[in-house]
């Protein structure tokens, strides 16, 4: 069969993906098992922060008009007639001269209106003693400084780190509206693949793409679901595919898009009669790469090549996922660095290159990581980034400046800085 | 009770507590369940990549002694004996200008040494024409290029990304060994904190430190088990700890370490004749920051500040825990980037600002997120890093290069590189 493969720009690409995302449905999840998904909802405060006047430090509450002419020659002396620990308040009302022992975190008192810290202060029998004036509100966090009962803390949208978390905690949000996370399944195609358990058999490999992109999936701490074939022929793909769109909410497979004879998967787009949005992208490894839409459920060819794979599930696969939760910051960041070795290979497609990335006091230095073939699964394992150099380019060289995608982040961007050609 | 409390640097700090770190046992795992986990023995190829020789392309495999002579002007022709999908192979022995028609990844047979991609031929009846000679071994990805049988492929100690992942698929580990992960006990002390689900009451405040721990912990995939407190006097606490050092690899308390009244800690840690590692530290927030060793075992006693709680695990508790996996990249790195907006306030001591971190086309672009009182939980829900300037500075001001810790990524650097004074 012959197909009408037009190159587009992975831009172009990663744009076609992303207009068909159609956002996942919310659910409600306990506070402590939301990290890293996305708010269905606003969260705003349901008290001020703080909710009361409390003391920002260990010292004394008193009222700052008594410490009024206090002096290192004329040192003020105050009686401490009650204690405030963390969790507890006073109703006492001061008079002059006296003044409460406070920890911090602990109410303020209402007839206290300034704290003394142990540092400021000298111990005597009954109390203590101050050396200068204080004025009103010193080391004490007023009621609502922070926010106000009501006030927006976190928009919806946002995924939820550690921060959030604690602001859930604090606000009382135990159980919280997420968006769903897709289930993704992945579909491996070609006869010549066996399992991690199987022998070696001639003419065979070990299948390293699927467990990879599992990996990739769990490391978004999405559910991939792992779907086989026991042949490799038309109808069981097309029957299992169908399966796949019944019960995922996306669908992987890893290779099978090539032009070779045995590649079925763009028949089997045409007769479920899912849109093709692309075929070829402009960019190696990987130019195969194929996506097409099927009612809601995008369907990811990615290529065979382990490198390819790779890339393709971070460049197209993850920003639709994450967008599926509905977050906004779905793009992996592109980050300056310093090429330490030279690249002397043309670019005639945008190129994707696995990456060491190093962190030095000057800056990003970054070098591919070992042996350079696409196909070459190992290097894989050494990288923490992956090079982008813009198709149209040739002779990138030591010391040159270059852009690098890291993968290795939990936050992104909201914008896809691709350096195209 | 008075302390002696000398602030050492930051650098200083975080050497004491890694030098205490004792690396767990190996378990051996599942190789789809060890994402995140480092490896506990070397990754050696179980056999040559490619385990043969195989085509690189789809065509046709021929000799390349047959191609002599070809040319636009005289086109050699070939005739197709035979088909070679994936995962097949053949024994059958060309003869002159005979050819196999090839897919990519199958074995090329041993008779053909050249592979004429289905671009490079035009096709004829019985096969196809080339015009021009080629050399032997085009198009072919030999046995054994990539890497031979018994190569360490990946080192012990290495994390395992889904690149790894698909390094073990590739060489049949279905089992793999890796260090045990810590399972970490958190304690909150402080007789003023409500949990996620509680109503508020006068003078309380919900607990978010330990869920925002939690989540920190859970981020790494570590198992955080909560302990609570009926009581906050002495005896429950120091019972409570020596319980946790029975069951858990470390140890961490959030609040209880500062110089108050109630600020049991320090007393807990005498009581157990654990050794204090340090107990004030030159950086804000969180300079109270405590941390001992109890035989094995580690206790991290951070502030109660949540900002300084949160920075107090990042700095100590998370390098700590992936060193304890025996992993070497433990640390944070840390990115030059430009300030973009003031930042006037004087750091007696290197300070953590958790941040706003923008990747621009020019680079990194920082400022404070929010709010940016130091107990202002809020404003760590914000932030996808932490800006460190170092003790000894003031004045900070838009435009300034300022160093940013990325708390944000799944794998790090072997070298810490705080700017202390």
């Amino acid at each position: 069969m012959t197909l009408n493969r037009k190159p587009i720009q992975v831009l172009e690409a990663v744009h076609r993906v992303m207009e068909k995302v159609r956002v996942l449905p919310p659910e409600t999840v306990y506070y402590l098992n939301s990290g890293g998904r996305v708010l269905a909802e606003d969260l705003t405060a349901t008290n001020d922060v703080p909710v009361f006047t409390k003391s920002a430090m260990d010292g004394f509450a008193v009222r700052a008009s008594d410490t009024e002419g206090a002096s290192g020659d004329c040192r003020i002396e105050f009686k401490v007639v009650e204690e405030v620990p963390a969790g507890a308040s006073s109703d006492y009302i001061l008079k002059k001269n006296e003044a409460f022992r406070i920890m911090t975190g602990a109410e303020v008192p209402k007839s206290a209106d300034t704290v003394v810290m142990f540092e400021q202060s000298k111990e005597t029998e009954e109390g203590f003693t101050v050396r200068k004036t204080f004025t009103k509100g010193e080391n004490i966090a007023f009621q609502g400084e922070e926010c106000l009962k009501g006030d927006v803390i976190v928009p919806e949208g946002t995924l939820i780190n550690p921060g959030v978390t604690a602001t859930l905690a604090t606000f009382g949000y135990e159980y919280v509206k997420v968006y769903k996370k897709p289930v993704v399944g992945v579909l491996s195609t070609g006869s010549e693949l066996l399992d991690a358990g199987d022998t070696l058999e001639r003419g065979k490999i070990r299948n390293s793409n699927t467990p990879m992109v599992l990996a990739q999936l769990g490391r978004m701490n999405i559910e991939g679901r792992h779907y086989h074939l026991e042949s490799d022929d038309f109808n069981t793909i097309l029957k299992r595919v169908r399966e796949m769109i019944e019960a995922v909410d996306a669908v992987i497979t890893t290779g099978g898009v090539s032009v070779g004879d045995y590649d079925l998967l763009p028949k089997i787009y045409e007769a479920l009669g899912a849109e093709v949005l692309f075929n070829k992208v402009a960019m190696r490894p990987g130019s195969v790469t194929t996506v097409s839409a099927y009612g809601d459920t995008l369907l990811f060819g990615l290529s065979g090549n382990p490198s390819a794979c790779y890339s393709g599930f971070e460049l197209f696969c993850r920003p639709a996922f994450l967008s599926m939760m509905n977050s906004r910051n779905v793009y992996a960041p592109f980050i300056n660095a310093v090429l330490d070795e030279n690249f002397t290979k043309p670019n005639p497609f945008t190129r994707f290159i696995r990456a060491e990335v190093k962190f030095t006091e000057e800056g990003l230095l970054v070098k591919p990581s070992g042996f350079n073939k696409s196909n070459a699964v190992t290097s894989i394992a050494k990288s923490n980034g992956v090079i982008v150099l813009p198709g149209g380019t040739r002779g990138f060289k030591q010391g040159d400046k270059v852009k690098v995608m890291m993968t290795d982040m939990t936050s992104g961007t909201d914008t896809f800085r691709v350096p195209d050609k």
